[in-house]
């Protein structure tokens, strides 16, 4: 490599740098946008004023409020892997528990946060990169779920049973009692959610497998 | 009663039909507009359109678009408490399993306006009067539950159990099914709550009743 292919190296580290960083703030900005505002009345001026910086500089990156709002979904979806690729464990009971608690209560602080997201969600069947990237998100959850059931039937730790269906169960309970804590104040359906995940997971996943 | 009260009391008698044809056509028309443009983007042009009358009319009945679709949610559960008063069974297992039928599937041709359901219950948090109505709304189907639970309990066809916590565990599979149904389109979402919806009766109110 020459001097110039190293200059030349080396901006476009300072362009992939500054772009991350630029994505970050953008995101950082539209996460504390949607709490502050919703979703529904979020404009893209409202995340300009938390990233103090330009409107300008989100249509360079973005084309539309909708086409950062999907990225946005995609980098939440990048974030929880990251969180949930930290928390691996061995044991497939242990892993499985948190990442029910993980979608279920989640951070403490987020109510606004989760009050914005289903009101993305709600516009989701009339937008297409909403509905495609929630898609992917749910899919990839969907997964995580498949995945350490799979492991623990492999392992003899889980009875046989079909982890789709037992994770399509958990994704349906979640979704359901995270919509009652955001829209009725609701927050005795998280607890009751986990009495009856766990009265599920005892009835096939630990079915024949404990002292009852 | 002379002929002026007797005219007085007919004039009262057209208001009152006048009044009430009037809300049923304003309600109607908001179902047709909820279901053509979706809950955030509706506005009382589009539901005068579907009114084939003035929005002054509209305006005459309420103060605002907010007023207006407060006022629509307490027209469906009149409408749920009517067809529900219709189809009370004798036999509390049969009232449940309807019941259930009911809110999990309701009517088949309504996705567009389970959609714009779900938007304006995502709006509830932003707005005290979607708020309070869907609260009423939903402590009627939670009293529903219970009702059916507790006269299931007394004759001996349920075992003893904790009738508003099954209510509220039926509530959470049956909002979560739905919100996956709509958002995502997943329909499989809707079957699978009914199986975990009869697992879960199996273990509570059917525990120890049943051939198992």
């Amino acid at each position: 490599m020459n001097v110039d292919e190293a200059d030349e190296a080396d901006r476009a580290d300072d362009t992939a740098r500054f772009d991350s960083n630029a994505r970050e703030a953008i995101m950082e900005a539209t996460y504390r946008a949607l709490c502050a505002h919703g979703a529904v009345d979020l404009t893209t001026r409202a995340i300009a004023d938390e990233f103090d910086k330009s409107r300008s500089l989100i249509f360079y990156h973005y084309d539309s409020k909708e086409d950062l709002l999907a990225s946005f979904l995609a980098y939440l979806l990048e974030r929880f892997e990251e969180r949930m690729g930290t928390t691996c464990m061995e044991d497939p009971t242990e892993q499985l528990d948190a990442l029910i608690d993980a979608l279920l209560f989640g951070p403490a602080d987020h109510e606004d946060f989760q009050t914005a997201m289903l009101g993305l969600r709600s516009q989701a069947p009339y937008n297409g990169a909403y509905r495609e990237q929630f898609r992917i998100n749910g899919e990839y959850v969907h997964g995580l779920f498949r995945g350490v059931i799979e492991r623990g039937v492999e392992r003899g730790a889980f009875a046989e049973v079909d982890p789709s269906r037992i994770a399509t169960m958990l994704l349906i309970t979640i979704d359901g009692a995270r919509m009652r804590f955001v829209t009725l104040g609701d927050d005795e359906s998280l607890h009751t959610a986990r009495k009856v995940i766990d009265d599920q997971l005892d009835r096939t996943l630990f079915a024949g497998t404990g002292p009852e």
